[in-house]
């Protein structure tokens, strides 16, 4: 999809960057923390000064300064001196330590015991031991969650440059197809893809401008396919039947027919097509086929676009023996299972279009057609299906 | 936080339920499907008039309708008869298998060869075979997915029943914070939790009202608390600090103070409240420690309150030792290795308030107080950061 120029970005401020995926690099662009930061409420000191220090002989130094948050402190501490400070605040010059308020006694006005001794950079987060000015953080291509919002926040960007979502179009088509609202009559099927690729596709993080239902009609899909968009995805109409009229369609309006027929079970009826500004996007009209087809085919593209390194699937045991389709790459649903320390896959059996079969499903793993199969224990890698 | 009546619900359109919380029972009203259903293209016929059916003595029907998609057929299949049918389409009374229309040729007008034998149910999903009736698909407390959508559109669910989200303030306390668009300083600190909290609360499902900044001061605090909201999230000023306030606020307004200091690593200084319609609850004010401590407390919450059943941890064994602190649980940040067919967790050690830490954590796991510590390849419970 590169060369349809899909890589645009822009700017967002960081908190609606949530879901986004980032289109730059995040440096630091200051050492975290800028100065020595107490990790406790106390005093800082001079661990040397402390040497020594117990509950029946404590050290006894003066405080020089109470100092506020948020400030630098105005006195440097010398041997025998102690400035009180909270947490999250700046050490003060010639401190290298604290000790905790627990540990400690006001004895006058300016008078402090300190009844342990304190090595040196006892509960102080040094500067830059965070992060260090020029540390690469993030590589671009990271989806933005709560984590990377947080890191983005302590490192000072106010505004992130995030890819701008490509905009989806979805249209179911068929002449059987029912709305789930509608009162079901014999022969009907209800609409499940335009809901279904809705979903995904927000899930994602494409931009859905709508979706719409069209007849086995020549001129209403038509019509719906001249509209604006980055993606047309339309579910049905493209097996080899004679209403399916979707090639035929592609054809007469763009140059640009891709492929039709994918070596993939399910999903052998997916045809792709590209007028050079938009990807149209044939799926299957069998439920479960067309939202397999989405995970494996555009989730993976959007994968590839941007270079997004979240894990997509995670390896586990298969717990049965699954035989191959000669010449169709299956992808075969399954649910984990976690028992004696490993993770089992649990094929689950059943038609292609049964939507049980994806309630009960947590992910599918690919069985490529040159293998024989694949065994019980075999290592896999199981894809996720939300 | 059930007796603060949190558990509303709301009716919502299927397409706007992504992400909602099942506050109904999903139970299939209607056979799925509700009639013998064609998986391919071709004729519907009785598979016993094609025994021994064969390239070279093809069985010959006689062809009695061609079925449009979504209608009830008129004729009923007698022996030597067949009728055209799409996929999806509904199959006549006494057929009881397709054949592909590729296994066929039309001969006359009429007339059908039969290359290959039927069995009975071929290509065929039959009355109730993906869900039956009174069936419970999905049980209250479920997360709405992709998924969830594609399978209630199915069983014709237009709208759906969701706990309606708590909404939540979010407070940031403390002097030394600055907004992350603000020029550092020396003595400062960025202003992370603020943004971190209202990410975490989002993505889990909760609508943030409003999030702000307050100083350290008891005014100003305690107007912040005045505002409606199911939840209040304070970060800060909540250690035992002179100048840590929120106690002390809490206490004069609000009779019901549950707990104040959590026997967790990190996160000590938590604080709950509650004046029997709103919850309180202070968070710690280092970032990484506020972040697991609202992982672990409001989101296991919310948990128990929905009876949420998504998987919040995975099994991993363990990569390293790892010392139990006295007297504390810690909730300690790993990252998963995947090695051998097993999922390793590393733990990732630095400060607490290290959000170099919490960026390259994939998972936190929970080590008790009363163990002795974990030991490599222990199996432990990894709980996800995102």
């Amino acid at each position: 999809m590169e060369r349809l120029d899909f890589k645009k970005s822009q700017e967002v401020l960081l908190e609606d960057s949530l879901g986004f995926i980032l289109a730059e690099d995040i440096i630091a662009k200051e050492d975290i923390p800028a100065f020595n930061r107490s990790t406790v409420d106390g005093f800082a000191l001079r661990s040397s000064a402390t040497l020594g220090a117990s509950e029946g002989l404590p050290t006894l130094l003066k405080i020089v300064e109470d100092i506020a948050m948020g400030v630098v402190p105005k006195k440097a501490i010398e041997v025998g001196e102690a400035s009180k400070l909270m947490t999250g605040g700046m050490l003060p010059e010639g401190a290298d330590a604290m000790i905790m308020v627990e540990e400690t006694e006001i004895m006058g006005e300016d008078l402090l015991a300190v009844y342990k001794p304190a090595r040196a950079y006892d509960h102080v987060v040094e500067i830059g031991d965070d992060c260090k000015k020029g540390d690469l953080v993030f590589l671009k291509g990271k989806r933005i969650t709560p984590k990377v919002i947080a890191a983005c926040a302590s490192l000072g960007y106010e505004k992130l440059m995030v890819y701008i979502p490509l905009k989806v179009r979805i249209l179911s088509t068929g002449d059987e197809l029912l709305a789930p609202g509608e009162v079901i009559s014999l022969g009907k099927t209800r609409d499940v893809n335009s809901y279904a690729l809705e979903a995904l596709c927000t899930n994602s993080g494409f931009e859905v401008l709508g979706k719409s239902h069209a007849r086995d009609d020549k001129e209403e899909i038509r019509k719906a396919l001249e509209q604006d968009a980055d993606i047309i995805l339309i579910s049905g109409s493209s097996s080899q039947g004679e209403k399916d009229y979707l090639a035929e369609i592609i054809d007469e309006f763009i140059p640009g027919l891709i492929f039709h027929g994918l070596g993939i079970k399910p999903g052998k009826p997916t045809i792709l097509g590209s007028d050079g500004k938009r990807v149209l996007l044939g799926l299957p009209g069998h439920p479960v086929s067309s939202y397999i087809v989405f995970k494996a085919l555009l989730e993976e593209s959007l994968r590839e676009l941007y270079g997004l390194e979240e894990p997509r699937y995670i390896e586990a045991y298969l717990a049965h023996n699954m035989p191959a389709t000669p010449g169709r790459t299956s992808y075969q649903p399954v649910s984990f299972e976690a028992k004696d320390g490993l993770l089992w896959a649990k094929p689950i059996f059943g038609a292609s279009g049964n939507l049980s079969v994806l309630a009960g499903a947590q992910g599918y793993f690919i069985l490529e057609d040159q293998e024989e199969g694949a065994l019980r224990k075999d290592l896999v890698r199981v894809y996720f299906l939300d």
